[in-house]
């Protein structure tokens, strides 16, 4: 039995070696590859994962789950848990001929670069083909596992267990009866610009600004660093070497510092995995719905608060020198203008669920073969009006802003709205045990982390979603308390 | 037979990618991995090196080799050649037990992390024990190879074909036997400063001014990229995506000008080589020699010419404001000054090859038992004083000021002065064919780009740096027009 879970250890060593080379070559190729080495760098992203497939279905590595499994009485929470979560993968992909799976991953690695061009030239009909694609294969890999499930439920339980388009259509149906009328609501009262904070500051002094606040709100830059990326994201090659990327527009400094603080919450989710899972397959965030609750947390809960604010200009080493002329008053309510935009990333939080229901409507129309790939342009911008009262001007604006659909990230999107939902319940938790208030002013954030490490992060994929809820808040996933949330704090905002 | 050349290219094509997954976790880890990084991206350098050491030392492989060796008279040249280098390579490597191969790949991985620390820190003992195991490593590995030729000697001719001790005792004694007077004479004219060209710029405008150099030069930045390290170096995935460093320092903006223009020269060899080789064993420099004769013609005979300054102030878009106060021909001076200084990166041409003899005696010394390397800092010290005439405060500046050593690069240093001889030998080739002057004033830089292309680069390593000399110059290394082109050069500037 020792022998056998040592063979067990020493596969999953090397299974994690692929994919933190993976990772690190995906990253080489969104944070810095010249156009040149796009080609080369997706090849080695196909041959790595076809190794990573290669390991993961093999015959024998098969078998010595089977052998472990028979006698689960003799080994521990971690490596059962790891058993599991392997034959989910296992059961996902063994059914996807090897030559697929390569292909696909070739091609989504690629994907990226032909989006980012597609994006700075507005030319959506440049994607189109490869998203087309992409689609295609998401649709074929689930069909491969015969379930009698309907395509895109089954891509929904795959990102947050016990999710389904039922459960998500009645979420979403909740969320919009509500907040389209507060919107409304606030919008009527007051119209304001964040033209107070739409100073000019260089990239420099911008990335100054993203390492303090990276610095204050606890994430460890010597286990991690903060690059520049078309879109920010953050990627784990281990919980000691956890990357972010941010982005940097020269009239809009406030974009990279919100970005900033979202990949941060992952980031210090990645940092604060337990140190006994490391070199087990656990060391991960448990769900993505989890993981963006922890950088929503940070953006907004944390972030877009007066008393973050407040302790953030007393006690940071370096600010842009035009916050000292905003009062900490105005500074708050321009962080917090309510204003339909056509950006995700640059949302407020009330518009911001309905951003990511035009995606999941898309996404959802595509699988059913309501939509096609094709008259995405068109379809979300209809959308867009519909929800939000704006169109974009152009695709670079519209259905090309997010680099989700072409790193294969489908199903990605409603993460964020449960994310928004956990974070939430979770600050009403936190809320029992601290005076956050306090806390911010007083420039604690340690203690936000350290409560954070200790009820979420620490376990990994340890715990699922809802044990996790469950735990700290008593309940599972309730959109109540966010839209409670969102209705007290923006009606005393826009009084 | 087309078989086996069918097999043979996929094994190269293996052999390829894990060369270039290799390079690029290198890298990773010189120029951003954060510190948490450094110990699984060098296992991961360990383990794909062992996976290149496995497959090039494979029965299967050797078996493949000696069959298509047989029937030589039906392959091309560029196969036949490919063999030989293989082959080559083959016989180093076999005799290496596998283990220690991989643990030394790990080893310099690691130590480039330490020793950057240590210079940091300005700490040689904490660095020590690692430096020592680099060299006791590669004193068994060639030890293993059981020649009777001198170890120091074999490593020397393993970097240029040819070189030995005896050779190089010769050419140093030559250089220090001209070079010396010359440098005695020069600076007895006139003590200069460099204080014109110390202005302060900051790291951003450096680095646009650098980016636009390589423009200027002919570097493709669609196939390349230009970052910063602790010590500036070129690194190439393939011929479309070659990788540069260069390094700011606020204070000293024509550091990381040369640095750059260095490092472009190497990087305008890597992305000339011919694309029919871009598959194969040859897609690289034939030699360090020449490598660096790319280089130092670029950053000298090129970059510290009168006419190149004329050019690129005319022709260029960006350049530094403080540079349009300066006169030409006071630019000229200063950035051709000469100054025993403590960097060598940051040296005269004249004082450089001094430079170089310094390390050449140390790592002589070493292999021979002479010196031990807890002495380094002090021997080190006391050849700078001995030929420069002065010596350094602190390790920082003198013994830890290169990167190579940790990488494992013994042996390389001559390399450097190997280039400087060959750069003038072949300028003066290029100048019976070209009106250097007249091309550099009207910003004509690729037709030299060009020029090079064809008479060296295309030819990777399809020939030998002794061909390749023999080819352009009529004859083979010969240090002589390098004294008499420094004699000219220096004595016209301090007249």
């Amino acid at each position: 039995m020792e022998e056998k879970i040592e063979k067990f250890k020493k596969m999953i060593k090397e299974k994690k070696m692929i994919d933190s080379m993976l990772a690190l070559l995906q990253w080489d190729l969104e944070t810095q590859a010249p156009k040149g080495g796009y080609k080369l760098i997706s090849e080695m992203i196909g041959e790595l994962s076809l190794k990573s497939y290669n390991l993961t279905t093999s015959e024998e590595f098969s078998e010595l789950l089977c052998e472990l499994k028979e006698k689960e009485e003799k080994i521990d929470g971690i490596l059962r848990k790891e058993i599991e979560i392997l034959e989910e993968e296992m059961e996902k992909i063994k059914v996807i001929p090897s030559d697929e799976y390569r292909a696909y991953s070739e091609l989504t690695a690629k994907a990226q670069g032909i989006w980012e061009v597609a994006r700075e030239k507005n030319d959506f009909n440049s994607f189109a083909p490869i998203l087309e694609e992409i689609f295609n294969y998401n649709k074929k890999f689930i069909e491969y596992r015969g379930s009698n499930s309907d395509v895109y439920s089954i891509i929904l339980n795959d990102y947050e267990k016990g999710m389904n388009i039922e459960k998500l259509d009645k979420f979403f149906e909740k969320l919009k009866s509500e907040i389209v009328p507060l919107l409304k609501e606030v919008t009527e009262k007051e119209k304001k610009s964040k033209e107070n904070l739409n100073f000019k500051v260089d990239e420099y002094n911008q990335k100054m600004l993203s390492e303090e606040l990276l610095k204050y709100i606890g994430f460890d830059l010597n286990r991690g660093i903060l690059s520049e990326s078309a879109h920010p994201f953050t990627l784990t090659v281990n919980k000691d070497d956890v990357r972010l990327t941010t982005r940097y527009f020269e009239n809009i400094p406030f974009s990279s510092v919100f970005s900033t603080i979202h990949e941060g919450g992952h980031g210090i989710y990645e940092q604060g995995i337990g140190d006994e899972l490391k070199e087990t397959m656990l060391a991960d965030g448990t769900s993505m719905g989890i993981h963006e609750s922890q950088s929503r947390f940070y953006e907004n809960i944390i972030g877009r608060s007066k008393e973050f604010w407040f302790g953030f200009l007393e006690k940071s080493k370096f600010k842009y020198k035009e916050l000292e002329e905003i009062s900490l008053e105005k500074l708050y309510r321009d962080i917090n203008e309510v204003s339909p935009s056509l950006i995700r990333v640059e949302a407020d939080e009330l518009t911001y669920s309905l951003h990511i229901m035009v995606r999941y409507e898309i996404e959802k129309g595509i699988f059913s073969g309501e939509y096609s790939v094709m008259d995405l342009p068109k379809i979300w911008n209809e959308k867009m009006e519909k929800y939000l009262g704006i169109r974009p001007d152009n695709d670079s604006e519209g259905v090309l802003q997010d680099v989700h659909w072409s790193c294969g990230l489908i199903g990605y999107f409603p993460s964020y709205a449960l994310g928004n939902v956990y974070s939430v319940q979770i600050l009403n938790a936190m809320k029992k045990e601290m005076n956050i208030q306090g806390v911010l002013e007083r420039g604690e954030l340690n203690k936000i982390k350290e409560w954070l490490n200790e009820k979420i992060h620490k376990y990994g994929k340890l715990k699922t979603p809802k044990e996790i809820m469950v735990e700290i808040t008593g309940e599972e996933m309730n959109p109540d308390y966010y839209i409670k949330y969102l209705q007290e704090k923006y009606r005393s905002i826009y009084k």
